[in-house]
C-alpha cells in the first residue's frame, strides 16, 4: 500500500468538508478506487467530487445537484439520529480500514468510535449456524473480549450475532458492520442486539443513514469487516459462504486468516476446511488467535503437560535439548537397558520424552518456549 | 535410509534360516538397531545372533540356549496355528518396514501375505472414540478400500476397529497388527472381527505366537503400523493418546501423516489439530488421503462447482487466467458498470470469479487442474 500520509482532523472542525466525503461516498461503486488514489493524494474531497463527477457524468449535471442533496439530507437525518461520521480525513478513521484498496471515504458509525483504537479482530461464519458454531463464537468471543480484544463482525444471524453476544456477556464492547445504514436493523429480530452494541461497542456503515439491507451491499460491507481487523476468524462457512468472501478480502489485505475445524460429515465446515487446506491457522481456543497476533498466551500447555508436575528420576537423566542412547541413560540412572526401554515408552506416551531417530530419546516439554 | 540390499528368498526355502530370525526377534529390544544393521549387511542371521548373544551375555550361554529353545517352540506353535512367519529374507517381508530405522527381523502372520503387496494406509485413533470418529472411520476405510486401498490398523476398540470394520464391509481386505501375538486376541470380545481380517485380510505381529498383549508392545506395535504403509491418518486423538506415537513415528519414517478434524469444545482432537497445526494435511473425505498418495481423485469440486453448469455470459467476457477491471468488462459485455457490480458480486458469492486487487476480477474454476 505505500503510506498513506492523510490530514486528521475532527470532522467538526470543518463540517464542509463532511458533505463532500459523503457524496464521495455516495457516488457508484466504480469510483471506489478513484476516489481512494484521490483521497491518498491529499486531493481536497470537493475537487475530487468535482472531477470525477465531470468524468462520469459529463451531460448531466442534475445527477450532481442529487447527489449533493442526498448527502445533505443524510447529514441531517445521522444528525437527527445522533450517529456519527468519521470522515477519511478524521483522526479517529481507523489506520488498518485507510490501507486496504479500497477504503470507504466516509463511515457512519453509533456508539463509541474509542472501540475502533484497539486491537480488532473479526468472527464471522455461518448464518444457518450449527449449537456447535455459535458455541464456538460466543466462547472465542467472550475470551477474547476478556483479553482487551474487540471482537467485530456483520450482525448476521448465526455466527456473527452469536460472537457479538459473547463479547457483550463478558462485558467487552464490540463492533457490528452493517450492510445497511446504521439505523436500519437487519435482520429484525436483531434491533435489541444492535442497541446493546450501540451503547458499549460501535455499530458501523460505510452506507448512509436510512439505506435498505440489499444483497450486493454484503460483500462490499465485508472489506470493512476484515479490513479494519488484524485478524480473521471463519467458523462453520460452507463452501458458498460469504464469510470466504471475508477471508479472501482478509488476504488481499494482509490481514491473518485462522479458521475453526469441525465435524468433517456435516458439509457445513468445507469452506473453513478449505481455508486450512490453504494454509489459514487452526484455532481451538482464543490462545491460537492470541498467539497469532503475537500476544502473550498462558498456554495450558499440551506440549507441557507431560512433564508438568512429573518427578520421574529417570527424566532428571536428560540433559535439556540433549538426546541420549539408551546406553548413556543406562549409565545414568543405574537401570539395565532391560527395565529401561518399557519406563522409556511409559515417557513416551505421556509426552515427557520422543524419540528422535537412532535409537535415541529426547525430554521434551521442558526448555519450550515460556510463557 | 540408503538402499537396503536384501536377498530375498522364501523362508520355506531355508527353514533353518527361520530358526534364527525368530531367535532374533526374540533378543532384548535394545539388540533393533545392531539386529537392523547386520541385516542390512547381508550378515547370516545364525552369524549375527551369535555376534549379538555373545557382545550382550558373554557369560550366560544359557540365555542363548533359552532364546533358540523359545524359538523353536514359537516355530511349532506357528506352525500348529497355521501362522506364516515372514522373515526379513522373505520376498514377501514389506519393502516399507525393511527401510525404517528399527525394521522386526521376522514378522507372524495370519491370513493372506498378499494384502501386503498393494498401497496400505493406516487408520488409527481413539479406543475411547466417540461416535463421530468412529463413523468417519467407517466411512473413510470403506472408501479407501473401493478404491482398492487396504486399510491397516491395529485392532483396538474405538477407531481402529471401526476402520477394519469399514473396509470389511466394503468388501477390502484390512490390516491388523497386534501388541500381541497373532494367536491371542486382545482386546477379547475382537474375537469374531480378527477372525474375519484373517479370512480376508492379514493379522501380523513382530512377537511370537501366544505373547499376551502388553502395555510397552503397543508403542512397539505402533512403528509396524506405519513402517507398513505410506500415510497414517488420525482420527480423534487426545493429547496424550498413543496415535500421536505412530504419527510420530510416521513422520520419523518419511510417512505422510494427514488429520481429521473435529469438535474444538470437548478436548477429543487435541491431538488431531496439534497435527494439523504442525503441517499435515487434513482430511474431511478419503478423496484427500488419495490426493496426498498421488492417485487421481475425481473431485466433487469446492473450487469448480461455482463456473460448473453455469452459463452466464458474463463468465465468457473473461479471458482465462487473466484478470479484468470494470471497464475492460464493461465493454466487452455491454454493461454499464452499475449493473455489471451486483453481477460481478453474485458471482463473486458462487465462487465463479475472484476478485484480485486493483479492482480487478478473474474469473476462477476454468483452467484448474483437470480430474
Amino acid at each position: 500500500m505505500g503510506s498513506h500520509v492523510r490530514s486528521r482532523s475532527t470532522t467538526s472542525e470543518n463540517p464542509s468538508d463532511l458533505l463532500d466525503f459523503v457524496a464521495l461516498s455516495l457516488m457508484p461503486s466504480w469510483c471506489r478506487l478513484p476516489i481512494a488514489d484521490g483521497l491518498r493524494q491529499r486531493e481536497p474531497p470537493a475537487d475530487l467530487f468535482a472531477r470525477l463527477a465531470v468524468r462520469h457524468w459529463p451531460d448531466a449535471p442534475a445527477a450532481i445537484v442529487a447527489i449533493r442533496a442526498k448527502a445533505q439530507a443524510a447529514i441531517a437525518r445521522g444528525a437527527a439520529a445522533g450517529l456519527t461520521p468519521i470522515a477519511w480525513s478524521d483522526a479517529r478513521y481507523p489506520a488498518a480500514l485507510a490501507a486496504i484498496v479500497d477504503p470507504p471515504p466516509l463511515l457512519w458509525t453509533r456508539g463509541d468510535p474509542a472501540s475502533l483504537d484497539t486491537t480488532l479482530v473479526a468472527i464471522v461464519g455461518s448464518r444457518a449456524a450449527s449449537t456447535y458454531a455459535r458455541s464456538v463464537a460466543t466462547t472465542l468471543a467472550g475470551d477474547l473480549a476478556a483479553r482487551g480484544v474487540v471482537v467485530v463482525s456483520g450482525l448476521a444471524r448465526g455466527v456473527d450475532s452469536a460472537a457479538h453476544r459473547g463479547a457483550l456477556d463478558a462485558d467487552g464492547p464490540t463492533i457490528a458492520v452493517l450492510g445497511s445504514g446504521v439505523d436500519v436493523v437487519y435482520p429484525p429480530e436483531h434491533a435489541p442486539l444492535v442497541d446493546e452494541i450501540a451503547r458499549r461497542g460501535l455499530v458501523v456503515s460505510e452506507l448512509v443513514p436510512g439505506t435498505p439491507p440489499m444483497a450486493h451491499f454484503f460483500p462490499l460491507r465485508n472489506r470493512i469487516i476484515s479490513g479494519v481487523s488484524r485478524a480473521v476468524v471463519v467458523i462453520e462457512a460452507h463452501e458458498k459462504s460469504g464469510s470466504l468472501i471475508t477471508a479472501r478480502c482478509a488476504l488481499e489485505q494482509g490481514r491473518d486468516v485462522l479458521a475453526v475445524p469441525g465435524n468433517v460429515l456435516t458439509g457445513r465446515n468445507r469452506g473453513a476446511h478449505a481455508l486450512l487446506k490453504d494454509g489459514a491457522k487452526i484455532v481451538e481456543s482464543a490462545d491460537d488467535i492470541l498467539e497469532e497476533l503475537g500476544m502473550r498466551v498462558a498456554r495450558s500447555g499440551f506440549r507441557v503437560q507431560g512433564s508438568a508436575g512429573t518427578s520421574d528420576p529417570l527424566l532428571d537423566c536428560f540433559v535439556p535439548g540433549e538426546p541420549a542412547d539408551l546406553d548413556e541413560l543406562a549409565e545414568r540412572s543405574g537401570l539395565v537397558p532391560s527395565r529401561l526401554l518399557p519406563r522409556l515408552m511409559e515417557l513416551e506416551l505421556a509426552g515427557a520424552v520422543a524419540r528422535v531417530g537412532g535409537g535415541r530419546f529426547v525430554r521434551i516439554g521442558l526448555g519450550s518456549k515460556p510463557c
